[in-house]
């Protein structure tokens, strides 16, 4: 009674491009380099740090990313931790006018790059996973723009990047950087939030090929 | 201050065509027409029924649709409700070696269309929007394989299926169709069980444009 674990392509000849999309590599976490660099400040978004934010700047625009590495045959993710007991996805706010993918990437060179402007080695920007909402200052994140709310307050894309077979990791010295299963973030709110809680079901139509290291 | 709360296309050009399937039509719940037709046997697969359909067919894979029309200006998901209290999306199980898109074309049609061959009007299955797994007979659903599973004992794919503008919903007398906000499906687990709570998160990444009717 062998069964078929992979994702199976869909027959239908119009989303053989969608299928592909469904499989990338993921490589061990042995194959990437880990250094540190000075520290940056680290923005904790308070309550009243995001009233006066807003009525500046308006809707805070947020893009992360979602990166993995392979460890015991299993997927990790890869999180920032701050404080010992924040943990965020790699990524932070847009600035005005700028695209999502540009800047997703300054942000990914800013946190795990050697250099602010960049190594040399681009970072892959995919497609987007999922988006969080927050309707009021106070509220929760949803899913959706809840009926009703006119001006939300908060927006965080999440996005794929993939990770090319090998790379430096250069992380402020005030930050860490954890690779962290799929398994123990998945629906854990309580402990990563409901972002990065909610990252396994968004990957859950890939299929990954563990490269040997 | 007034704020852009659109999915905006990313300035990426490799991500264009991404982009472009970000957005997508619902249309209002009156376009719609709904009848009913002869009761079909509603098949709960217990814990029993689990045990011996594994020894005999192995990993049961199922297909189920993710179907949405506009009410009140806000997404509401299409489900079939069975016994007052048992809720799924439209789909089944796949029979050996059918594809994807095939069974669940064939499940709508038995369960939404006044013929079970279908009443000419394709459904258009598009993309995955994500799995579930059950790693053995008891355990809860998981949006990924878990480690050291080699024989999962079920696997469900959810897929998008983008609705026209205008169509006949017939549904057996046993079941009713219903239209559920997806303000109201979110992280419900308790009502609407692990796949339908976790639907509006893997919808979050488009954008709906509600049509007028």
């Amino acid at each position: 009674m062998g069964e078929e674990v992979r994702v199976t392509a869909s027959h239908n000849p119009n989303t053989v491009n969608d299928d592909e999309k469904l499989e990338f590599d993921i490589y061990p976490l042995n194959c990437y380099y880990f250094g540190s660099k000075d520290p940056i400040p680290f923005k904790d978004p308070t309550l009243s740090h995001r009233l006066l934010s807003y009525a500046a700047r308006g809707m805070r625009t947020c893009v992360q990313a979602v990166l993995l590495v392979e460890l015991f045959k299993h997927p990790h993710l890869l999180l920032l931790q701050v404080r010992n007991s924040i943990y965020s996805l790699p990524g932070g706010r847009l600035r005005p006018g700028e695209s999502d993918t540009d800047g997703l990437k300054r942000k990914l060179a800013r946190k795990l790059s050697v250099e602010e402007d960049g190594d040399g080695l681009e970072w892959e920007v995919g497609e987007c996973l999922g988006m969080w909402w927050r309707p009021d200052f106070e509220t929760l994140l949803y899913p959706f723009l809840p009926p009703n709310v006119k001006q939300p307050k908060e927006c965080t894309k999440v996005f794929l990047v993939k990770l090319p077979a090998s790379r430096k990791f250069i992380v402020p010295k005030n930050m860490r950087l954890l690779a962290v299963p799929l398994c123990q973030v998945h629906e854990n709110h309580k402990t990563y939030g409901q972002i990065i809680s909610g990252v396994p079901q968004l990957l859950s139509k890939f299929s990954f090929n563990m490269i040997e290291s």
